[in-house]
C-alpha cells in the first residue's frame, strides 16, 4: 500500500492533474470516480489507484478483477485527488489519437455532423459539449489549438464518460482544416449573434458542421467568414448571448431532430 | 475610503456572499462586475462599492452618477470579493418578490411557458437555466424549496443579468403549486429518461411547463406522476442523461421554435 504522498507514483498523479504538458509527454490522462472507471476502455487502462475505503467494498473488488491496481491510504488518496470528496478510484488512461478524417466518418454511415470549437476556455463548457455531442449523435469535435485541454480533470468530469467515445482533434490551423472539410462537401454553419438566418431554417440533414466561438468574444471574423451560412439562435428579452454549451446543444439537437425526421 | 476589511460594511459583504439566511434576513443580494452593475434596475440598487482602480477610469465615474456609492481600497476589495480577479464593483440589490401567479402571466399576452425545477443543486446549472429561459421567452421559473439559492453569487454570475428580469418563485410545496398550475390549464411535461414520448412530438404552443429534476436523481416519482406527459430527449451512444441546463435548453428552445413558427 502506498502510504506517502512523496511516493513517485503519487507525485506523478499530482503533476498529471495539473499539467497539460506532462499529460502530453507521457501520453496519458487521469480519470476519477466509479462511473469513469467502469466505462474506461480496458485496452487503454494503464493503472488504477484505489483508496483503502474504496477497496473495502466487495463490489469494488470485483470491478478491479483483471485490472492493474495499487492500494493507496485514504489520507494520501485525498491529498492527490483532484476532487474535494474523492470517490476513491483514479485511473491512468492512454490518450486518444484521432485524425481529422475520423471526425467526419460516422460509424453508422450517416452524413457527418461535426462541431468546430474556436478558443473555448471554460472546462465545464467543453466537457458538457462533448457529452451533449455524443447524445445528439455528432460524429466528431474539432478544436482550435488555443482551446482548453480536453484532458483537464474538470473537462473530463463534465464529459461523464463521453471522452472515451467522441472523436476529437486539436487543429494546428483551424481555418485550414475547416477548408478541408468544405472541400469534402461539409456545409459550415457559424453560430453568430448577427447571423442572417434563424438556426431552425437551415437543413442539417446533409453533411454539416457547427462553428462555435469563444465564450466572451465569439468566433473570429476570419473563421466566421469561412462559413457557408451564419445562423442565429433567436433570443427574447435582453439576453445578449447564450452560454456556449447551451448554444451548441440547441444546434446539435435541432440537427438531430431533422435527421430523425 | 474604506481601507479595512473589518469595516462593518465590508464584514457584511463577506456574510452576504456566504450566507443565504443572511441575504434573506436583510432582503438583499450582491452582484459583481460591470455588466451586472449596468443592468441592475435602479429602483432596486441600494449601495455600490467600487475599488480605487475601478474608480480611476472616467467611464466608470460616469456610470456611478446618481448612484449611492463608496470607495474601497484595492486590497480590501480583493479580500471581500467573491471572485478571484474582481472587476472592482459590487452592488447591494433589493431581493425580488414574485408570486406564483407572476410566473404564468407573460407580459406579451402569449400562452405561459414555465419551468419547474425540483431540487436543482448546481449553481452554474441554475444560473444558466435562468439565462436560457429569458432567451427562450419563458414566463417564469418555479423552484422547489430544496433547490440551490438563486441569490448565491455563483448562480448570479451565470445568469448574466437574467436574474433581474426572469420571474421566479421558491415553492414551499412544489407538488401543490404544480396542481394549481394544472387547474389553470397549464400542461405539465416531465423531462424523464423513461419518457414515452420524444420531446419534439408534443405541442408546446398551448400553456406549458417543463418539469426538470435533480442533476443526479432526476425527478421524484411523485412529482413526475403529476405530469400530463413524460417526455424524453432521445440520446445516441452510451449517454445516460444530459446535463440539466442542456436538457432544459433543448426543451425551452423546442417550445420557442414551435411558437415562432
Amino acid at each position: 500500500m502506498i502510504t506517502s504522498a512523496s511516493n513517485s507514483q503519487m507525485k506523478n498523479i499530482v503533476q498529471l492533474n495539473k499539467k497539460s504538458r506532462e499529460r502530453s509527454r507521457q501520453d496519458v490522462f487521469l480519470v476519477e470516480g466509479v462511473k469513469m472507471f467502469r466505462e474506461v476502455p480496458k485496452d487503454r487502462l494503464l493503472q488504477v489507484y484505489v483508496s483503502e475505503s474504496f477497496y473495502k467494498e466487495e463490489k469494488h473488488q470485483k470491478l478491479l478483477e483483471g485490472c492493474p491496481w495499487e492500494l493507496v491510504s485514504d489520507s494520501v488518496f485525498q491529498a492527490v485527488s483532484d476532487t474535494k470528496t474523492p470517490q476513491g478510484v483514479i485511473c491512468m488512461v492512454k490518450q486518444f489519437h484521432y485524425s481529422l478524417e475520423d471526425l467526419i466518418s460516422p460509424a453508422k454511415g450517416e452524413a457527418p455532423l461535426c462541431m468546430a470549437l474556436e478558443n473555448l476556455q471554460d472546462p465545464g463548457n467543453l466537457g458538457t459539449i462533448l457529452r451533449t455531442a455524443e447524445g445528439a449523435g455528432v460524429s466528431g469535435v474539432l478544436l482550435s489549438r488555443e482551446s482548453v485541454d480536453l484532458y483537464n480533470p474538470k473537462v473530463i468530469r463534465s464529459t461523464m464518460g463521453s471522452i472515451y467515445r467522441m472523436p476529437f482533434f486539436y487543429s494546428q490551423d483551424l481555418r485550414e482544416d475547416l477548408k478541408k472539410w468544405k472541400s469534402r462537401g461539409i456545409c459550415l454553419y457559424a453560430a453568430h449573434l448577427k447571423g442572417s438566418r434563424p438556426y431552425d431554417e437551415a437543413d442539417y440533414r446533409q453533411p454539416a458542421a457547427f462553428l462555435i466561438g469563444n465564450e466572451s468574444q465569439g468566433l473570429t471574423e476570419e473563421t466566421a467568414d469561412l462559413a457557408d451560412c451564419r445562423i442565429r439562435i433567436p433570443m427574447e428579452g435582453q439576453v445578449e448571448s447564450l452560454n456556449a454549451a447551451v448554444a451548441s446543444a440547441v444546434l446539435m439537437y435541432e440537427a438531430r431532430r431533422q435527421r430523425r425526421g
